[in-house]
């Protein structure tokens, strides 16, 4: 059992908000973070996933393959985008670092394990002082 | 002559756009950096002073005050903020890295000489991949 | 279950040194990191806690809160310190980055449990070269 | 029960090539990775080590021990070095990433021992972008 | 007069040997670096460029348009080659960091011109631990 | 002209204090820098020279060379010392960041001179967050 990561990046804005909060709450909870203006993060975003080399290619699972899977589900949908109004997988939840992380899980559990693999875990830095990690339920 | 650089953050929202030009030409000109929808970025910011080492103290100037000038009038008006909607020293001005390197520059360069320094340098990273550096007219 | 961690800094003065070792046993043991007249390091620490995403919030804990403890209870304690001499916590203790990393976690367990959380992990750098890491006995 | 972690460099030309495949199938595996006139990389690797704290020590394993035992086998043997003609722990191994890890895990295991800690992970980053970790079979 | 600078990668094999030397005495200059068959690094190239903010777009050049260039000109001769071997522009030229940096700045400066910036500076690590800057003749 | 930079680290104790103020004075000036318990840091030097590159060699310096200059004056002396304490070039001289780099810079001038080079700068971190560059008088 190997585990390979693959380390992508997006630039996005977002707001934290709970429509069940009132607007004091909002901004009792999310501070600066609840701007109805927007603010917005440089995200590192790291996919981990597991299983046996391939003898014949010495490989798990072939970067480039991961590397597309990633950018095509994932950072095509949130690079240079607003995480509350224009990303399908986030419709509805709110876009904390928590939530993104699990929403990526879901977007690529199945396709990675059509490719022979199993996926481990979803990284997420929102800052270079924050992260949160997700292995699934 | 010595050179101290204080290296601060700020998280922002932003749009490149341009009221002179055509929706079509704003897509050809920033791409996907003109989403109306906004994008954000984690900004980090490089503030160089040079002048004489004081010989009682051993500083070209106290970091924790160069620190405060910072963050009181900088890092304050951009840090989880729209730099398009809400930044004073930014209206009316297109929000490309260069612009807010100088006025950056402008708003810092008379108080630090008012601290007995003189302003060298500001560099701003946009993403690890771009910089932008300037050292006055 | 999500993970999230903080990441805080921390500048010390430590000396490696056995009382129940001799002088010549403390040099061979500890080489250059026994030295009589301190040393010192820009300490990194990363705080993992671990727990369910609170659907109100979209948060497993406030990182407000969490980097509020973590400051309260031990940047404060350290941060400027010399931690053979000055850090309650780390009294009669051997300051290695071992032994540091384990009373970090003794001082944190207990109240980021009252805060609904779990402690997971502390993982302290005392160089860019090596880091330790303590789960918990 | 603690997880001590040393990070080392070494600088390796190497090519992703199979006798097994045609050049067509080299070439569509690999792309440019298969050039036969080699490319390289500045290797990051992490070795991480767990066990008891010595309580006469504070360490788990005195780290210019450990540093020492991985510079001897480990990066003496592949720094500046073709991974594909010279390393003789990667005789006949296909030197992706994967199998450098497991072969690194290989050289270290019985040595780690040896020394009263048991290896935990081989952690290898071949660019910023990718990494792989072996935790043993 | 703005900078604005764009970092770039590419990972190569090379070997630092002169022809005008005996075998003992490239071993002596060069040590490990002469090895006959090859080493490799990742290349990390900081291209710099100056010249006036356009006032209708905020930008000294489109970064799209400075990223192609490298690319095209640079990163696309340079990326997983032998640069002793494959790349036209290191021809018969010793392939130190220093010479490197200067043939990047020959492929560069006068496209740079064309676009209506000057090139200032190319910067180009070999290693985190080694860097060379070349500003023109 | 080309410019070559050799990066280098020292962890080492010291504190703020001047003999020329009073207690309540440098409490004042320096804040928890003056603690007479010392604290420490990891430094990371850089040290940039200048001069032609050798047509025989493709070097400006051997980066073997410029490495031993540097840790044969510098980082022997600041390595794990307390440096108001143990460093002769520091004697009498308060330990700030620009008075060690430009100290720093007065041990390796003529001697970078007598190996057909120019000292160019001596950049010095004390925290990730704060750097001072000296050029020279």
């Amino acid at each position: 059992m190997i585990y390979i990561t693959r380390h992508e990046h997006f630039n996005a804005a977002h707001r934290l908000f709970s429509p069940s909060l009132t607007d004091e709450q909002n901004l009792e909870v999310y501070g600066k973070c609840s701007n109805p203006n927007w603010h917005g993060h440089n995200y590192s975003l790291f996919v981990t996933i597991k299983g046996d080399v391939n003898p014949d290619t010495g490989f798990l699972m072939n970067l480039k393959t991961l590397s597309s899977i990633i950018n095509d589900l994932i950072i095509e949908k949130l690079d240079h985008k607003n995480i509350n109004l224009e990303v399908d997988f986030m419709a509805g939840i709110l876009p904390s670092a928590e939530n993104i992380a699990i929403q990526v899980w879901n977007q690529l559990e199945s396709i990675i394990a059509e490719h022979g693999a199993t996926l481990h875990c979803i990284k997420l830095y929102e800052t270079e002082k924050n992260y949160v990690e997700y292995y699934g339920s």
